[in-house]
């Protein structure tokens, strides 16, 4: 069950409002890379959450700290719309600027929102829930959180370079930081799992008779014109120590030419097809 | 530039055409864990390499080899198809377990396709291309890739286990063998850059002045009444090797009550928020 | 900032899991009558509510306990899903109602979840937050709560005839309840601020110069061959006091035969249209 | 069955075309608070009234009308957008305010529809009909109406606010009072169906003993720190004349902690799960 | 503006209410093939239309007529599920056939509409109005349309193969009679503007020194082992009668090895990157 | 199965990167006419092509150039934004050129792609698959691409018109030929298999007695005060052969008035409705 206090989790001051830099930080809130995100995946995987319960809990409570950001990321695109134009009459005409924020602010921060935050992205576009990834394979998800946590910091640096107010960048750093815990736990838990050698391949509960072992451990240079680009997945062994990694050049195919036959007379194909 | 030949990278057998499965193989095909999103996933990546341009070639290689496993799984959705009913009338009454696959199917595989494959989901629903991560961060990259293939091979192995077509078998223990290859080898790029260390914090180019250091190390528990769940995470030096990991229980708010004050006279607001 | 609990806010019990319920469920978490979206209707409300406060700290308190309801509606259809079939092979060629299960539930609660709730509908269809309603002005954001909650009443209602398990009815008569309150809270914040008179029209700010007010009160009948349903809506004073409801049968059109003129000759229309 | 007459329902007049007031105006036709929305809306709830059948034709005869919305609008995007620059090179180098403009228009207003009219939002994103709302619940519906009409006259008086063209502030203040009447057609049937008292709660053919009625009329305070917001929602009778508000503060989980033990070994899951 | 008569365009009649029908009836309203894209289609092509206005009257006309199909075909998943089950209980456990039911409808036909239509496929996902084609070309929307009209007429044949309902079967064999005459009447557009010769390559209006027309008439074998199809367009005059088609066998890339250098340093990419 | 070249299929040159070109030369990536779509439909559509295997290989071809295209294009986008401005900073506020580009460009090009190609429009709404026309029916299928095509060259020449850049307007020529080539390869087919008259009515496999053929041929005015447009369509043989145009002025419905009676008590609709 879920508690709330009055008090945002970070300060958030906005030195000089910028309704541009508003739409730019709603990809932290509303982006593949933003908090809702991260928020609802660690929430969907700690419910769908079996075995150890301490992972559970793990995922639950940074899903709840990532709903604190949301909150104050809202907070700071409101306070940088708080002077946004609300007029195309006579300051757009005469002013370039004024013209430039009108045509480069996110037009729904006025006409739908009211001056404050939505949960969409830099272009506008609402997040959609299917990027929340959650498998109920504990590995995966970690992997998944440590994508999505990498992502995050990158875009929360991209947003740092951008501005120039001191109340932004300071918020900025924040995130920053929480991003670089948040990526490393996740990493950790893995490594807490006996590292890579022991959890990978994801899943690992996958029996190996499943698996057509002999095409498992080669790199397909599907290139006509260029050498294969050589590193440590053509040589040595495989990460998981099951194997050794090897290179195949343009092999030939192992299967067949596709061919359906013709289509049934009850399918509303072309005569011609069937 | 691409170039294709007439034949399947590997080969496809139905034994016993089973619609219902047809369905759910979609999701190999169109899912969020399916070859479309990763073959188009490393096709972007790598029109946005820079840097060593033997990423960029190891990135479309497999970009290529992935768009032949889309093809192979096409394939096998049709076959699947062959022989669904596609109409209610008689059988349908008739026989629950007609019944059952006309209900369980998806209608659209008769409606739409004409019985073939689609670039959708077991759920009907198309792909997005929302799903492309591609960063312009090698290292976000690398782990968005490992994380699409570990998603990869949970899918192939849950359709291997729903299956007992000895072609579908044969056919999902060569996916699941790529799938262990290509998690790999996009984790052996991070090795190659130097390991976990070298490369965390994602990215790794993030000056030290643009984080607030000190929230960088701590696991927040947020939770009122659980202990902090003790790992790997919550003590030890971090996985960058630059801080040493520490726990909070829960700490309180750092930041204000959030208040935006009045409504402005011209937003439409409600006079009783002016 | 937010805080929780490691218990539910209800409890949870299945007595006889059914995995075509689990997905059936699904539409109180992630459809647009769902608690995904009250809870992030409400947050984003809260985040831009202007004017005072009390409204702020209403709308977040109840966002928080919809999060609460995600929480144990997840744990509902794990449950439900608890002894789901993952196998097509023998059972369901043999067993018609296995059959029918497996075509009824939801694949991806095998393919994805690994047998656990998502944020989907029932359908399968990822929830987007396009459905997030929060426009800045507190009349038309407090209808579009009240509205939320009076489907999502009706949602669990018929829920409630659907299942004879007495876990999932106790659980959704919870539901229901709150579902009851939350519908009324909202339209007494409208009661509170003098009703509908004194509301309306929303937004009540918009002076009435900026409206055709010979046009505010009529309804208007399109229909070709049918009376005006006669009604509250037809005579008498309207709701906001500011005029007296009348009707149109058929009337004329206002406005000119529109004509956009030629295309212009960069326009790459057809030659002919220039 | 529908029929059409070659006049516009209102006179749409545009004194100095402006294609960045094109793209906000898009908002009021294929934005959730646009006319696309509510013509689809009472057309689908209409086709699905069951009841007293004068609420089937008051639907069907304001969708007919809302019909006629989208082709005015629709004439008033295209005769905004009549002399767009269609070219980047040497205008807009040389001059702010032409660069301004291009990067401020809806790019597909160019690309895509040759200066004319698209089903889309400001932000360009189209129109999805899951914003249709029709439930089969003539209350729910009259509430999803009106406030559909709430959302849809907040957003005419802010497109009225941002232009000062003659002719866009004329239709504007046509489109403002429709609204107005629209909003309270439909809280007038719930006026007629006996008010709140005898609507509410939604839906009230909801037997009682399928409510835990103790959890029914309280509001519940989930902050850590903040009062509970007094209010009409705190004491009183009940809106619907059942009961009595009051309030409790941050109550104690109700439920228990949540576990769903180990994984199945057919799963999918990691080894360390099971 | 629209008109509307209260009768249906065609009688409808259900002689068995089949709820898995109505599923699948839903392509034909909310599919990419429905009623509700061209209808869509078809009323913004002829806000945009420009030119002989005699093109624009066609467009909307029938544009009419499609929103009267939706209204039908509306009432004909209604009616299909008139008695569809609301029960899991009883019945589904102890019936194959009844549970076949309840997993092979539309779930949210019972959940979310109340047993009537909605504006979604067959698969349960809503219409989304990126599919309405306008251009503000002519020849590209009278193809457009032409397309829209087949896929139209292939979903009411399969339809029609799928039910044994005469009453279905009487309402479809109107619609395939439609479809006939609008992807007809599309074409005809086409051939009074002079045919294919005069029409292609659209947009016609492009100058000649815009295209490197030596790349403009030859078909390209992309296949490293399959040779060329041959047919109408590997030899003979071009359809737009300016050119002649020839073949090309897999021919040498014509550009460059793509490379952007390193990255910038302000651009949160891997250091080993810059 | 794929194979690819290390060179594009085209020379990319770009003289002037300009930001702003970048986001509208995405909508020829990943708009609906763009190449992703035409790569993605061919692709679907050689997968599910029954009949003669030629068609399969044309269509395998062309999917095989358009991934290709998609690869250049993708160039073209990254070199546009090798200099775009990443920082709000002191430039934008002194020049308003510079503030332009930032409102203008896709934010999403900073920071989420790091200055390279995404799988998005010119709005950034990401492609989705949905836009696939695969219809197992040939005749359907060559009419969507001879539309994809047309659409496609229209956009190439608007996107043509729009930049003075001499190495853009090289690329784009060869697009536009490309698609001269590829709109009229797809109608060739049709010719080939005996034109419209043999191939009309799609599909031409539908029994006549499964189509009201007295409805077929007339064209219906839906207009109460325009006179029916007169052309092609109105008089003559129609295209297939079988009949003759004709028109219908405004006729009376055929069907009933439409009526659903009550809800069912178990629906949740309200009790008046009942």
């Amino acid at each position: 069950m879920f508690y709330h206090s009055g008090k945002l989790q970070y300060e958030v001051k906005v030195d000089t409002p910028n309704p541009m830099f508003a739409k730019y930080l709603q990809q932290a809130i509303g982006g593949v890379e933003g908090e809702i995100r991260v928020a609802m995946q660690y929430f969907f995987q700690a419910m769908g959450a079996r075995g150890d319960s301490k992972y559970r809990d793990l995922l639950m409570m940074t899903a709840t700290e990532e709903l604190s950001h949301i909150e104050f990321l809202g907070h700071a695109v409101a306070l940088n719309l708080q002077d946004a134009p609300t007029s195309m009459q006579d300051e757009a005409a005469a002013d370039p600027v004024v013209a430039a924020i009108m045509g480069g602010m996110n037009p729904r921060h006025v006409l739908s929102s009211g001056l404050s935050a939505m949960p969409v992205n830099a272009n506008g576009v609402p997040f959609d829930m299917s990027h929340v990834y959650a498998t109920g394979n504990l590995a995966a998800d970690m992997m998944a959180n440590a994508m999505a946590e990498g992502g995050g910091r990158v875009l929360a640096s991209r947003l740092y370079n951008l501005t120039d107010d001191a109340g932004m960048k300071d918020m900025l750093s924040f995130l920053i930081a929480r991003d670089t815990m948040h990526q490393q736990q996740w990493l950790a838990v893995i490594e807490e799992l006996g590292g890579m050698e022991a959890t990978l391949p994801v899943p690992n509960s996958t029996p190996e008779s499943h698996e057509a072992t002999e095409h498992s451990y080669y790199f397909l240079n599907t290139s006509l014109d260029e050498p294969t680009p050589e590193g440590r997945w053509t040589a040595g062994p495989s990460l998981d120590g099951r194997g050794t990694f090897t290179k195949k050049d343009k092999v030939e195919p192992l299967g067949q030419k596709p061919d359906l036959g013709k289509a049934r007379p009850d399918s509303a194909a072309q005569k011609e097809q069937m």
